[in-house]
């Protein structure tokens, strides 16, 4: 089993305690960084229960998301190499069967921020979230003419618009920190957001709340839901029960658990 | 513009002329590695013809592709990480599709090479090939389905019949120069065959032909046919013409243009 | 808004009680006889809360559903015009992707009651049941790949098992009245189930239960889902809540509400 | 066998010379009418080579298709019930994947003829034709995203957007006589086109040549590809050649054969 269950390396520095995967029963956890720089926990599960669990303290600063309104899209020619990948065909993100549909929603506005923003509010208000529209299976398209989905859904959507733009964009997980959100009553999970490359860097989008938010903590990055699956079982494996608690702690720490 | 018309960077010690890719009419060619590890040029096209050529000369010790019946299968445990996205979903191999009709078909099987060749064997015998059955979408369930289909389609289903299993299997492409095989009647085409991780490497399995060959020059490998695109073009390009040429050249060389 | 909540045609002779649709609020109600020979109601349907409730009595002998199982397939030549349309596509039967996984299967298998009692068998085994596996875009395709769905989704993969084999089969809603077969924790539905042509006539079959059942009592048939919906909404319309009851009453009278 | 190579019987009274599909070798060939009220043929094909034919000469008045652009919707609860059922799914013609597609789309303009107008409008300006995008398994959806096809592409995604919006239509098939469009270097075949109820009939459109054409001679409709294939076989049969001629004889008489 293959488990993405610890913050991201770029967090690392911000952590205030341990961020060690416990697996019980106890077996050895070997560490790693994937092809996509994500920190990584291999195992071996015995059959019978068992249990995953991780409690961390993370600094953050407390700020939104960045927001970069000049922010420019990087022509092809000119982007890193190796987030060329971000740009292809994925399992979920079907690059190849949206040029056209993208082209004519969004390939008349001007480059740039502004693009990927309006990317956002197209599925934030034509998508419609519901956990009884979620699938193991559905893909951008799925979502494009149902209309409906979960986070996964939405930014699945968003990130295969991008692509099809020529836009690097590329799949997030992690904590979701802020209280700036009424509480939902459904069971807190962890969230997914995306990540798309404007001017020099990664910038974070989310097409399912389309709002800054404040205590994003990052997971892991991918090219969608396949490459960052919490967790990965190569055998049988039946998720029984699943708890992610995420609070804020005084004295300039805000934690996530 | 991003091609792959290079020989793979583990062939380069073979090349006895330059592997260079010519672009008419002329502009910047930028070389780098991608994140799979192939060899790519990356240029602006001009509006208009653009005309991609190639030749180059290498030399090939011109043996069959290796077999070795007593290769076995490496537990997910003890894989170099770097190769467990090759066990994971992409665009053309549904693998969450897969696991019940691959275990139907190989599960019973005894792991290691012979359960490979199986599945070779398998769709060797059951998918017909014909150029009439390709298609850009086509995924490794249609492939199940419409049993038909060209190279890249045998070799998807066969990686993703892989996966289903845990055994990590990924797409290459190359030229394939052997004469052994009777000439077919259509145009020569660049090949795509599959390479799956036993033992303590990776070995060259060929769905479509099911036979060792001699002389394939890799190009390159990635998780499907999208990674390892001949050109992925960003904008609009319309293939015109298409041209391949591999000869043996005497005095223990062999040629592939 | 078109509804099919009336018993079938071939069962208006059993009926001990008035069969009539009410609709709260009141309007006018059109009954009509569909093309698939199934009692249908049509109404326009007032903005705001519907209520649509049938209550009837229903005598049915108490038999099991007929086992034959010396029946015979058709050939395709002498089968009644009328039931052709029963061997082609439909929405979620694609027969078309079928033929060859059909005939793998159940290819070698002498024809007849056997050989449909056989794909039931198989389905039965096969796939998982479950609410959370519904959806309403499920294909026979889909319910192969994923081995898991709920009523429908059985009885629409044995419908495309059978239709590829050239045997006419179509898909049957109705009520499921016995109570030989443990209570479910699940409230009560309607049930769906399939008939197939063998011999001189159409005999029940049920992927789902694949065992002979008391008291079904047949409301709708078609190609699938799509044409023996409860209700089709030509406009905007939210199931909020539905019930099902279904009573045996004594003096060998069985009642269905 | 079963073949629609017969005139439509709403065409027979300008039969000008007999309408008997030949089958070589000779064989028992059975004609009846199906329940979309199309004339079939029915036959037991030999092993071997089978060529079927027809020739027949068929008058008429050599008007262009009907346009009537007052022609109105017809509410669901007016229409004929024998029209509900194409309001619905069909396999080619998936209505539950669109109604926001549609929405969207065509959701804003005024009911009647000029929206089905529109909607050809629509299609012939955004969907390429090209017999190398043709596959046998291609749904509107599919045509949607790919934006390309042949004839019987372009009428299911047409019938599909109208059957969304609650508008009944039905795909029709048969001889394209007329020479006002200039010959296409593609050798001749049997023309898809669809049919729409508006006010109180039926009315010819072409998504695909999207004008009036002459000459049409209506051979079968249906609920799409599915319903009205020249020929559906029950068994192994490939086709080896395929050829239609269409003539105007002078006189006043059109020739289909």
């Amino acid at each position: 089993m293959v488990a993405m269950l610890n913050v991201h390396p770029t967090r690392t520095a911000d952590l205030r305690a341990p961020d060690e995967l416990q697996v019980a029963p106890g077996t050895y956890v070997e560490s790693f960084i994937d092809t996509f720089g994500n920190r990584c926990a291999r195992f071996v599960a015995q059959q019978g229960t068992l249990r995953l669990s991780n409690v961390t303290l993370l600094e953050d600063p407390g700020f939104p998301d960045q927001v970069n309104y000049s922010a420019r899209e990087v022509p092809v020619q000119q982007l890193p190499v190796d987030y060329l990948r971000y740009l292809l065909n994925s399992r979920y993100c079907e690059v190849d069967r949206f040029p056209i549909i993208a082209t004519e929603l969004f390939g008349g506005m001007a480059p740039g921020w502004g693009r990927v923003q309006a990317i956002c509010d197209w599925i934030h208000s034509n998508v419609t979230f519901g956990y009884q529209f979620a699938r193991p299976t559905k893909t951008a398209l799925d979502v494009f003419a149902e209309r409906s989905g979960v986070c996964r859904d939405f930014q699945h959507l968003a990130v295969t618009f991008c692509r099809a733009l020529h836009i690097p964009a590329r799949y997030a997980t992690g904590y979701l920190g802020d209280i700036r959100v009424p509480a939902s009553p459904a069971p807190m999970d962890f969230s997914a957001w995306f990540e798309v490359y404007l001017e020099d860097r990664w910038w974070t989008f989310d097409a399912r709340y389309n709002c800054p938010r404040v205590g994003r903590v990052l997971m892991a990055t991918g090219r969608d839901a396949s490459d960052v699956a919490i967790t990965t079982s190569f055998g049988m494996a039946n998720l029984t029960s699943f708890t992610v608690v995420s609070e804020e702690v005084t004295q300039e720490n805000s934690q996530s658990a």
